[in-house]
């Protein structure tokens, strides 16, 4: 998976950090400038002004397109490639350019293991990976028959937090989703708790795992219609709109530990070298207080937004401020210094 | 609206910086002491105390009142006067002191533009400048007939979140409402979504729109009522009693930026010089994402509260601690610089 | 109850502090380190790896035990009176050594004062200090027959956040707890508004008040059950998973205060020299904006692992990163300072 040909060319005192105006992009233009990188960001026509707004965050250079996936151009990425740039990935990267597009055709070194992105979006290798880590995760109802409990439809490929749809048991979902879409959906054992996404950041240079942060999601309009509910007759949209913080209790955060390193051991041995960089979980704590998770996300998640100059969290690792967005920087900068940049971007 | 005669005869060497002691009063202090200006508190009795026991944030002296409103007093102007001071207006000002009084009354040179006031207080007057701020509002029914859905009545002049009442629908609000009160009611579309009450600043100084945070209220007992929804029979209250910290998709910041933007244009145009300093709006994020404002406050809001050291928006403007109240400092500290200090306060 | 025997063997100038490595220890770890101290953490094999994995936070020292209550175990107490420790209590400690316990047999210097413990964890005697500290506290209903409206009925002795059940009225809870039990039922008003939980810290080195910030406990699942309501027919549990962060209005401040300096004093008269160090009130605001206290925590409380590195409250005592956990360190290096450190252990 080396690149060798790629980096080899790089002036590695000179790299750049790059991502796509998007997502998290303002923390982790904000984090490599404050490890001293020129920063370069992908930006539409109509964003420009707003990411040359910010005076800690702008990136150094813009590059304009009228579409995120005109990344895939080959003069934006012969550019990106004299510019000696290391992409960051971030979830909208993946959603606006495409994993397979990213995997065929994107030749520019990459932060992360690009292998990452078949294990994490088919819904079953997932399930696999997760299962390998010894994570706790809800039952997948194979049928509608097979449903004994309260459960949540995901219509596959939706987008934004729609298509979900819950119910008490068999019989009510069988009404409330189209049954000539039955094959679409997943059927998820719908789980009871609170929900935490912990922010994880495994260093291949420093060979450790960090927990970053945790957070909410915030969905429209499911986080607020308990202010509403008698006023509504549609079924609740989970749409992520924003992030909240939130901390664990302490005796609560091995359990955390425990599921990220086994993401990170499990990943080496599915594909090597694994899964590293930061990752998330999408969990809820029982009222055993027993995490089961639904989802992992296997790059930079919107949460850390709510950090970026450190969680209650970070300073355990970090004397000042750390994002997420600087911690890539940082171990990105210690790969050079260590002359093992070819380690950790494909 | 220049008040030349005033400022004229202050020391801008020595500029004081003022506000009653109530509301975000803490966080203007503080911010006010770090930018090295001596601070004015106007303080009831009962309060003096409290306000004495914050090592960096109480003010440098009290002038102890009976009352708030006793800020008119001609005294309490001559004594403001001679300090040099520069009020900052706050909501718990504008609640106390009245805003007919203070445009009519207070000679004390005051941070902002006191033309807000009508255009905010008046609420026909507050939506004409929202539409011409291209602001997305909820709609306004002129009568009970005219509602075709889910509805809030607010009834008018109603203080602290009492006076809401919700309803499916025509029917339903008509039973929920005193019919003699029909005129002093609002009746207002039901939005249903996650509300986000981004903090803006625009600095004359500068001529730049920040954001400096993001909050949501916390009301009592609607924000609770999920936990005891079963239990009680009388309506919601919506008294806001504290604030949450929230930050929103990096994606939907365009759009409220524009918000802003377009507040501050469209005041140009209305009352020239228009708004300026801190302000907020108060919006609901609908599921296909679009912010719905409904209500402007035309100075600094308690939500800013959460944030003395910093939120995750001003660090991308400024390096190290930054709180609104310390914003309004260095604008004062950079008209004074500059010789501007007449443009910024009336 | 001062132990000069103890503390007079000890070399002042090599004060380690120590605690048990669960709920607010990564905190109290962190805030000792900052202050110069020597850390000690007492803990069990299996979380030896994730005390060990902070840079920042893991005590100098780990003594490893099969479980926490071999704290007790005369070894262990001669090691770490060997070692000059002080020993921070918090929640865990105090759960998983017993108060009793701790009363009888523990000799290592504590922080804080031990007779609190009778009166916090006898609800009796909790209650008489609440009203003695001119708090609002919820009615207790002396049987079954004397309720008159909603009602939370709480088990004597269920951990976690389990054992309590609420109904509308007599009739309702009568169906719902066991009969055989009702002696062991506290019988609560149920209070209706939103929760707040003020961390105190009262210094009897500098004889000052001060208010290190506020959280609001996130409890499974009922804090997440309006998600999901219509799904889950069993009652709802009260498990305390984690915690969020929160302000409070500034004009609530005053009232807020007036309960925590309530508090010290009442517990002056009752059980010199009183409470003292960090301690916490469980409140509701009503909407009346009037706070009802449910329960006084007399130490760390978990709340606090929020802010390891400050509030929006602890900013206006201290410049930089302050904790609740450095905030007892600074008072432990203040009393041995100045020859004080007998006032403060126990």
């Amino acid at each position: 998976m080396k690149r060798t040909e790629t980096t080899a060319g790089y002036d590695q005192k000179q790299i750049a950090i790059a991502t796509i105006c998007s997502h998290s992009s303002l923390q982790i233009f904000h984090g490599a400038r404050q490890e001293g990188f020129r920063t370069i960001g992908i930006c539409t026509r109509e964003r420009q002004k707003l990411y040359e707004s910010f005076p800690l965050a702008s990136p150094d250079r813009l590059i304009v397109v009228d579409r995120f996936a005109d990344l895939l151009d080959e003069e934006v990425q012969e550019d990106l490639l004299r510019e000696n740039a290391v992409v960051i990935p971030h979830g909208s990267f993946v959603e606006y350019v495409g994993a397979d597009e990213i995997l065929a055709r994107f030749r520019v070194p990459t932060y992360g293991n690009k292998q990452v992105l078949p294990w994490e979006s088919d819904r079953r290798k997932q399930h696999q990976w997760l299962i390998a880590a010894g994570i706790a995760v809800p039952r997948i109802y194979p049928t509608l028959d097979a449903i004994d409990g309260p459960v949540i439809a995901k219509l596959s490929g939706a987008k934004g937090g729609r298509g979900l749809v819950h119910a008490r048991n068999r019989q009510e979902i069988a009404k409330r989703i189209d049954p000539a879409l039955i094959d679409q959906y997943t059927l998820q054992e719908y789980i009871f708790g609170t929900r935490y996404y912990p922010h994880y950041f495994y260093s291949q240079i420093r060979s450790r795992l960090e927990m970053l942060g945790i957070d909410r999601r915030d969905e429209t309009n499911i986080d607020e219609i308990y202010r509403y509910h008698d006023l509504i007759d549609r079924p609740p949209t989970y749409v992520v709109v924003g992030n909240r913080p939130v901390v664990v209790r302490e005796s609560l955060l091995g359990g955390l530990f425990d599921y990220g390193e086994g993401l990170v051991a499990a990943s080496q041995r599915l594909f090597a070298p694994g899964l590293f960089g930061p990752f998330c979980l999408e969990t809820v704590c029982r009222e055993d207080m027993k995490f089961v998770a639904f989802e992992v996300s296997a790059r930079i998640v919107a949460g850390t937004n709510l950090y970026p100059v450190g969680s209650p969290y970070s300073c355990y690792y970090f004397n000042g401020e750390m994002s997420t967005g600087r911690r890539i920087a940082i171990e990105i900068r210690e790969a050079v210094e260590q002359g093992r940049l070819e380690e950790i971007v494909t």
